[in-house]
């Protein structure tokens, strides 16, 4: 790729990032808010920072360099657009039918419960946010990732030992 | 048990209930702060408070009824004594040897690296307000007991279907 000073996206990384080159949660949370990359919408909250960064700490490091900060935002556009689809008049709701339909239309296959159960967790009075559905979305997928290293047959189930399972699960 | 009318716990609850006697996260986070729980440290914040109630919630109704909130309020009050016992100065900080304390103090059995996990998961600033360290417990006491009930034989590891696997995970 480019080298950092000619990207976009340095400008904003860099801001924030320091000496070490790495962001913590409050300052992912500040560098989305200074880009301006919710809009309308409320800035992200420092939890939903916490998971964004979760996701892609590979190392367990709790924080998060330019590489995993582009690969970060390459997923946050694409959950925009997919949040925008069902919030046509941007007043930062969907609703339980759309979560459904928005979750199908980033490849889950999940049934009638699961979506229940994301809809019981992540909804403000019937209604979720774009904070909210990027939270859910981060941790789907870090979760799904996470199975799938263990499901290698895919055979749709996979054992956990239990010091394995609580890292897995509550990282994110 | 007493008669709700006649418990103390029940004035908190019922001026926050309504008619359904159920509360949501936003209730418990009212009922929690006009009850003065948190003391000097900062109240609970709503993601907290939703894990809360997911933690009980067996119905996936996404509220809490009056005996889940008095089981709530009893397992608050061991996590509360644990964290005090650390934060000797009360200013609503403990550490990371000091987490690792708590949690064995709690009764689980973790390795070091679940340990970090929860560390790298919950900390602001290397430190762990109260506030953190009770959506910790929550956390940590829902996964184990969703592990120990798939793990009928004790030996330690279990098997997940997928969707399964998410409802457990991602309800909390």
């Amino acid at each position: 790729g480019a080298p950092p000073a000619q990207d976009p996206m340095w400008g904003y990384f860099s801001a924030v990032a320091g000496q070490d080159g790495q962001i913590d949660p409050m300052e992912l949370q500040q560098c989305l808010t200074n880009s301006g990359f919710s809009g309308t919408y409320q800035p992200f909250s420092l939890e939903t920072c916490r998971v964004m960064i979760a996701m892609l700490d590979r190392d367990f490091s709790g924080k998060m360099g330019f590489n995993e900060f582009k690969e970060l935002w390459a997923a946050l556009n694409g959950w925009r657009t997919i949040y925008m689809q069902y919030d046509m008049d941007r007043t930062g709701f969907i609703n339980a039918q759309e979560l459904a339909t928005c979750v199908h239309g980033m490849g889950y296959n999940l049934n009638p419960q699961t979506i229940n159960v994301l809809m019981k967790r992540y909804n403000k009075n019937g209604q979720i946010t774009f904070d909210d559905f990027v939270a859910c979305a981060v941790r789907l997928r870090a979760l799904t990732d996470a199975f799938r290293r263990r499901d290698q047959a895919q055979q749709g189930m996979c054992t956990f030992q239990y010091d394995d399972f609580l890292q897995c699960t509550l990282c994110i």
